[in-house]
């Protein structure tokens, strides 16, 4: 018999450049187990993530793991989520994997695919920070900085035409300063991520005062009127308001919520950009700034929301 | 008996600042009469267009009135289309006006009200350059530059929570150049309508050459190799692809439709702006830039559209 995913077990993974993540969790969002594994590179990465899912599964007792309906895992880069395919990611080295039939022939579940960020967002969306707003644009601010839009109660993804060479959101590298900014490793000059990204506000701060401190850290600092600090964050800030104002005229949506790492120096952040877009918009409504809520668990959170419903809806 | 509005006549009217022009025209399009008035202020422009109505509708022979099945009327500012009323409208002097239950009673007609731009590039998007494509931003560059989006095949409108103060697709204030651009009437600085629009390149130009000229002709002088027009539409096309920028990394288009009084100048536009964009972007995929097909006709042509079908859909 099908197990029912509305009220039984999922299986969420959040398969991240660094390290990957695991939970299984039920209905009510408890954990009943969780892991973390280092992503290693190619083939090997798909082992370590197979592996740390059938770890999982181990650690249930048999009715427990009867129970696990379905599982979503959450990649990087280029996602197809209706072939779960994973077209391309940089940091794992896959080009074109079928991802989604080879852990459903390890895990024995049916197991969605699909992007990382826009999981995340959509999670800040319907059941965060932006739960109850149709129009709503989130921003997931980390070592990048992209998000999702919300349109009428709809998530906006890359149209036909574009899937397989982009994936909608990407904020980070709108080039807000291409006549005079510093070089992106994407390949352009002055895009949002060069100087409103956790590591780009900390080379900020580190170039001016040589002290070394997180992104989050020197955003507290400011809080705290160290001038060096304020200056850094106030640049930042200007650079997010700046990436966003063509979304914000575009359709008008009624939240921005900031989820994501840099996140956690919390309402610094949404204030001085409430501020910012405030001083910047005369002819569109300024937007409410608000805080995720999900921290940097979005992603796995989103992950077991989209095991649950099926779809990005 | 009801007249069938997808095969019998439309009333279309086209309320501008300046003129408004109206005209009734069959399911092929073809034009049976049409007329355009100036428009004056106040309760003045509320007759005006309402005889402008009853003339074209006394034209047509007794046979052909009745065929009239429907009314669309579009305005400038904001409007609110499911109450039929104009919420603000600062040509017009017109402030929470029910325009739709007041024509519908002098014309004898159902008649539907709507946002001018919004209808007019939805007619470029649904039967213009943009018709078989889902996700499609429209710009109408004429006095101002405004336009919509449609994601996944539906038209981006402002938010419930932001209706009655927006309007979206507002591209022409999205400020480009804050730091150090012209003022705007809006109240702003460095709007893209100070630096792209038919007027603001006219007066770019004059101001270099002491020639006064209209924007298109300005663009077709630069199509000519004529430096001073060259410069002045390179920095046009500078602010508009800045102004783009957010809405192509938010929603990755395919298609950006340059319409309105301006595009007459053709596809010295388009390439300038195709050009522009492909040395901006690097994550987001450059989409395809095209002649609007209706000129300054897409409102009218929109609005008997809107009239036969019953929404902008």
């Amino acid at each position: 018999m099908l197990a029912d995913v509305t009220t039984d077990l999922v299986l969420a993974v959040d398969v991240g450049g660094g390290t990957t993540k695991g939970e299984i969790t039920d209905a009510d969002g408890n954990v009943l187990c969780a892991d973390t594994v280092e992503t290693p590179y190619g083939e090997a990465a798909f082992e370590a993530i197979e592996t740390l899912g059938l770890r999982l599964l181990d650690e249930l007792t048999p009715d427990l793991r009867d129970r696990v309906a379905r599982a979503a895992v959450i990649l990087p880069g280029l996602v197809d989520p209706d072939r779960a395919i994973a077209l391309f990611a940089a940091n794992l080295g896959w080009r074109n994997v079928k991802v989604g039939s080879r852990f459903t022939d390890r895990w024995g579940l049916p197991v969605l695919i699909d992007h990382d960020v826009t999981v995340a967002g959509w999670a800040e969306w319907r059941y965060g920070a932006g739960r109850g707003h149709d129009d709503v644009c989130v921003l997931i601010i980390g070592t990048g900085i992209s998000g999702t839009l919300s349109v009428g109660g709809r998530l906006v993804r890359a149209s036909a035409g574009q899937s397989g060479v982009a994936q909608a959101g990407e904020y980070g590298h709108i080039p807000v300063r291409y006549r005079d900014g510093l070089p992106c490793p994407c390949g352009n000059v002055g895009c949002v991520e060069t100087v409103a990204s956790g590591p780009a506000i900390a080379r900020a701060y580190a170039a001016r005062t040589g002290r070394e401190i997180s992104g989050a850290d020197v955003v507290f600092a400011a809080l705290d009127t160290d001038p060096e600090a304020h200056a850094v964050v106030d640049d930042a800030v200007d650079a997010l308001a700046a990436g966003l104002l063509g979304v914000v005229h575009a359709s008008c949506p009624e939240l921005i919520v900031l989820g994501g790492g840099l996140a956690r120096a919390g309402t610094v952040l949404t204030s001085a950009l409430q501020a910012r877009l405030t001083t910047l918009l005369r002819v569109a409504p300024v937007p409410r700034i608000a805080l995720g809520e999900f921290g940097i668990r979005a992603g796995l959170i989103g992950a077991a929301q989209l095991a649950r419903t099926g779809s990005l809806r």
